[in-house]
C-alpha cells in the first residue's frame, strides 16, 4: 500500500498521481478537471474533504496546475502564452473587485539560486500602491493598488516569515495576499515548467504545526493565495525512484525476485541514507542551467501576476513601469 | 547670513560646521566633545534645545561622528580599528541589558549601488534571534537576540518603510531598533570614510512631515538608533561650492567685486539649475570606485554592529556565523 | 579662444559643438549630416583631415550619433525603435558579407556600475560562432558567426586590454571587431540616451600614446568599430560649466565684470581643484537611478547589435537564443 | 571487473580509490604518499606510466589532494589553515623563480553558481603584473608579476577557451599558467571541502580529443598547473551508487540474488536513464547552501594562490590589494 508521504513533492498534482497510482478509480473527496491546449495543460483540482486532504498530504482547497514542458526550451512566445494563462487562472481564483488592494510576498532566499524565485518575481512586479496619489487620475483609475515584499528567510531575519507578513498586513491592510515560493517536485521535468496556484496559503512543514510560520487566512485574517514553481527535486527522490524502478523491472522479468519488489520502506530509507550520507535532507538535484531557468520563469510569473492585477494596462505600458 | 539649509548634508557635524563658520564662538544649545586618535577622530555632539535643532536643521539628540579618512586607502587594519570604535560608541549610546533583543533595519535600495549600504550591512550581521532555541546553552547565553530586515524602498514595496518597520516591531517586539542608511554629505572626502551614530531615529525629509515615513521612538514605541555613512554628494553641492569659492576668492583679490560675493541665494539657485537641468535634485557625485568602497564600509559597519551586539563572541567565532 | 580640450567628452558630436560654439561657420575637414525623426535624431559626421582631428581631439573617421532623450523615461517601444536604428546604422557602417565572422568585445569593469555597459551588452548577445556546426543547416545558414569577450580592465587582469584582444583576434581570426564601451559626456542629458558608433576603433587617452592599449585596425589588423554610450559626466565638467555660466551671465549684466568672464583656464582649473580635491579626476556625476538606466540601455545596444549581425533572425526567434 | 569509467569524477584520488577497490594491492605505475594533520589530509599521487593513466582515466602527472571535511562548517581558522596548505603545496609543485610571471585563468561560467568558482577565485587575486612599473621599488621587488583572466565558457564566447588562453599567453608571455576550475566529484562530502592541484593542465573530456579545448603545456608552450574544487556530484552518480549499494546488500543477505549483483553496466545505464530522463547528463546534485559554500571556498583558493605567488606580502598587506 502506497502513501503520498513517500513522495517529497509540494505539488498537489503529483501527490494525487502518486496516491492514485495506475488504478482507474477516482479518489473520494477530490475533483479534477483538465483543459488541454496545444502547448499548455491546465488542471484544476479541488480537495474538499479532510480525509482526502490527509491522504494526499495537502491542505483542503482549490489547486490550479499549469504545465508547459516546452518552457525548458526558452521559447519567448510560449513564455508569454503561459503568463497569459497564469493571469487568467489567478484572476478567476481570486475574483477581486477592481478597488481591492493586494500584497504580493516573495518567499525564499535571494542568496540561494533555486530558492530565489519569490524575491525575483517580486522584483518584476508593477508595484503601484504608492503611485496612485501621484499619477494622473486616468492612470490611477486603471491601476490596482499592489504592494510587494521579499522578507527573506528565517536564517536571514531571525523572525518567522509568517510574523513579518502578519505585521505588514496589519499596517498595510490589503484585501488579499499572494505568496510566491519555490517548490520541490518529484519529477525533474517539472523544474521551471510547472506553475501551481492555490487558494490555501502556505503551511511550511504541512501542518507539522508552527503556526507563526504559516501564511494563511487563519493567520493573516485576509484571503491568501499561493503561486509556486518547482525549482528542485530532492536527491532522496532520485534515489527512491531508482530503487522503485529496479524493483519493478526485476520483478516483471523474474517473479522469483518478489522479495525485492516488496522491499519495505524502512529498508529503502536505510539504503538511501547510506548513499546520500551525511546530508540526505539538504541535497537537491537541479539542471546545470538552473540560474537561467529561474530567471526566465520568474519573468513569466511576474508577467502573469502583473496582468492579473492590472488588466487595464497593456504589455507595452506595463514594460514602462517594470523591469520586465 | 548663512543658514544650514543651504547645505545638503545628512551629517550633524557638517551642519554644525556650516552654521558656525569660521567664527570662534560656540552655538548655544549644542555641546561638542572630540576624541582624537592617530587614525580616527570621534566627535560626540548633543543638540539639546529646539532652537539649536532648528538652526542646524537636525533633530534634537545625541550624535557621534567617527572620521577615518584613511579608510579610502582600503587598509584592513584600520577597517578593524574603526569597527571597534563603532562597536564601543554604539554600545555606549544604546546601553542595553544583555537580554535585550534588537532589530536592525537596513534601509535603501539594493538595486542602486550608493543606496545599497543598509541592505549590505544587514547581510553581514550575526542574526541570532531564532538561533537561541537551537544552539547549546553555553552559546545561547553569549548571544544577544538580534533580528534583521532590509525592507526595500517605497518604490519597490509600495508601502512606507516606516509602516513596514512598525508592523514588524509590533510582532517581533524588540527592545530597540537600529536603522542603517546611506547618507549624503557635503564633502566628497567623507564618502565611505565617516560614520554617524545618533539616538534620534530617522526622519526622512527632516520633519517635512510624513509621519508614516518616520522611523523614530514616537512612531515605533521603542528606542531607535541610526547608523549612517555618506555614500554620495549631491551634484548641486558641487556647483554651489564652486560658486562660493570663486566668489570668495575674487572678493579677496579685488574688493570691487563685492557684489558677486553677495550674490543672493536665489540667483545662485537659478544658475545651478541651469547647469544641472533637468535633473538637478537627482544627480549624485561619487568616486568611480564607489562599488568597492561601499562593499568595504558595509563590512566595517556590520563588524561594528556585530561586536556591539555580541560582546562575548570573539572575531574568530563571529566569522563562523557571518559572511564577513 | 576655445579648444575642445577644455571639455571632457568622449562624444565627437559634443567636441564638434564645443569647438563650433554658437558661430554659423562650418569647421573645415568635417562634414555633418542630420536625419531627424519624431523620437530619434541621427547625426552622421566625418572627420577627414588631420587638422580637424586635432582641433576636435578625435581620431579621423566616421561617427554616427543616435540621440533619443525620451529613453530616460524607459519607454519599451522607443527602446525597440532605437535598437532598430542602431542595427541599421551599424550594418551600413560595417558593410559585411554574410559569411564574415565578427568578434564583439565588451570593455569595462563589471564591478563598477557605470563602467559595466560593455560586459552587460556582451551578456545579451546571440553568440553563434560555435553553434554553426551543431545546429540544423537551415539555421546555420541564417546565423553569422559571432564571438564575444568581456576581458575586464587592466586593474583586474594585469594585461593591457588591447593585448588581450589582439591575442584572441590572432587565434579566432574574425573579419571585424566591434568594441562596446561606456563613455563620459559633457551633458547629463546624454547619460543612457545617446549612442555613438564609429569606424575608428578605440584609443584610450586619445593618442597619448600607449599603443598596447589601443584597439584599432592598426593594432589588430582587421577593421574595428566602436559603440559607446555615455554613462557618466565628470564632476570637473559640472564645476567648469558652473563657472562658465556665472561668468557669462555676470558679464552680460554688468560689463565692468569683464575680468571674470576672461578668467583664464589656469585659474579655473585651480578653483575647480580646490572644490573637488583631492579626487578631482575620478569623481563622476550620475543620476541616482544609474543601475536601472544602464541595464536598459545595455539591452537596447545588445538588441541592435544582434539585429545587425543576424538580419535573418526575427525578434521572436532571437529571444530564444539570448537573455533579452 | 570494475573500471574507473563507471565513476564520473574529476578527482584522481577518487578514480584511484575506485580502481583499487578494497583490495590491499598497489596499482602499478602510481605512487601515493599521505600527510595527515589534525584537520587536513594531503595526498600526493604520481601517475607515471601510460598504463596507469589509462586505467585511472587521468593524464600522467603529479596530483596533490587537500581534504578538509570540516570546511563545510565554515570555520574561519580552518579556512586560513587550508589556504596556507594550498600555498605551500602549489609553491612546491610550481617551483618558480622569484621573477617568473604567472597567468591565472579562472574557467567556468559566472552565470551558473556551481560553475562560478574559477571566475570568483580570479576576482580575489592580487593582480600585479601591471603594477610593478607604478609602485615604489621596495614593493615592486616583493611582488611577482601575476595576471588573471576569466574568459567565460564556449557558450558565452563562441571561442574554445583553450584558444583564448593561447592567444593571451602569446601576447602576455607568462612563464607558467594556473587554471582554476570547478570539478565533479563522486562523493557529496567532497563538495567545497577538497582541493586538487595538478601539474597536468586541463583536458576537457579527458583526451577525447578536441585539442583546441585543451589548456596544457603542449598547447600553450609553458607549464600549466590546475587547481580544482568539486562543486557538484552528477545525479547519475547518485543513481548509480544507489543501485550498487542495493545490489551488494541484497547479495550479501541472499546468495540467490546473485544475478542482480551482476547486473551488467548496460542494464544499469538503461535503468538510470529512465529515472533521470530526459536530462540525464546535465543534472547535478548540490547542497542547498551551495551559493555560500562556493563563496567561501573561492576565498580560500584565492588566498592560497595569493600567498604562493607573493610570499613576501603578509596577510595584512595582502588585504589592502585584494577584495579578500
Amino acid at each position: 500500500m502506497f502513501s503520498a508521504s513517500d513522495v517529497r513533492t509540494d505539488l498537489a498534482l503529483e501527490a494525487h498521481a502518486a496516491v492514485r497510482g495506475t488504478g482507474p478509480q477516482d479518489i473520494p473527496g477530490v475533483t479534477v478537471n483538465e483543459e488541454r491546449g496545444p502547448n499548455v495543460l491546465v488542471t484544476r483540482m479541488e480537495i474538499f474533504t479532510p480525509q482526502a486532504a490527509q491522504l494526499l498530504g495537502k491542505t483542503m482547497g482549490r489547486y490550479v496546475t499549469i504545465e508547459a514542458p516546452a518552457l525548458r526550451r526558452r521559447n519567448r512566445q510560449l513564455q508569454e502564452e503561459v503568463a497569459g494563462v497564469l493571469a487568467r487562472e489567478l484572476a478567476a481564483l481570486m475574483n477581486l473587485n477592481p478597488w481591492d488592494e493586494v500584497l504580493v510576498v516573495g518567499l525564499g532566499n535571494w542568496n540561494a539560486t533555486p530558492d530565489a524565485l519569490g524575491p525575483r518575481v517580486v522584483g518584476g512586479l508593477l508595484v503601484s500602491r504608492h503611485l496612485r496619489a501621484h499619477v494622473p487620475p486616468e492612470l490611477a483609475n486603471r491601476l490596482r493598488g499592489v504592494a510587494a515584499l521579499a522578507p527573506g528567510v528565517l536564517g536571514l531575519t531571525g523572525i518567522e516569515t509568517g510574523e513579518i507578513v502578519r505585521g505588514v498586513v496589519d499596517r498595510a491592510a490589503p484585501h488579499a495576499v499572494i505568496v510566491v515560493d519555490a517548490l520541490a517536485a518529484r519529477s525533474i521535468d517539472r523544474i521551471a515548467t510547472t506553475i501551481q496556484l492555490a487558494d490555501t496559503g502556505i503551511n511550511p512543514g504541512s501542518g507539522v504545526g508552527n503556526p507563526r510560520a504559516s501564511i494563511t487566512r487563519d493567520n493573516l485574517g485576509v484571503p491568501v493565495y499561493a503561486i509556486g514553481v518547482p525549482t528542485v527535486v530532492h536527491a532522496v527522490t532520485i534515489a527512491n525512484d531508482t530503487l522503485d524502478l529496479v524493483a519493478s523491472q526485476l520483478q516483471a522479468q523474474e517473479p522469483a525476485w518478489q522479495p525485492l519488489a516488496a522491499m519495505d520502506r524502512e529498508r529503502k530509507h536505510s539504503l538511501i541514507s547510506q548513499v546520500l550520507s551525511p546530508a540526505v535532507g539538504d541535497l537537491v538535484v537541479t539542471p546545470k542551467e538552473i540560474d537561467v531557468l529561474i530567471r526566465d520563469i520568474s519573468r513569466v510569473v511576474a508577467g502573469g501576476v502583473n496582468a492579473a492585477m492590472h488588466p487595464a494596462i497593456g504589455p507595452e505600458e506595463m514594460a514602462i513601469y517594470t523591469d520586465a
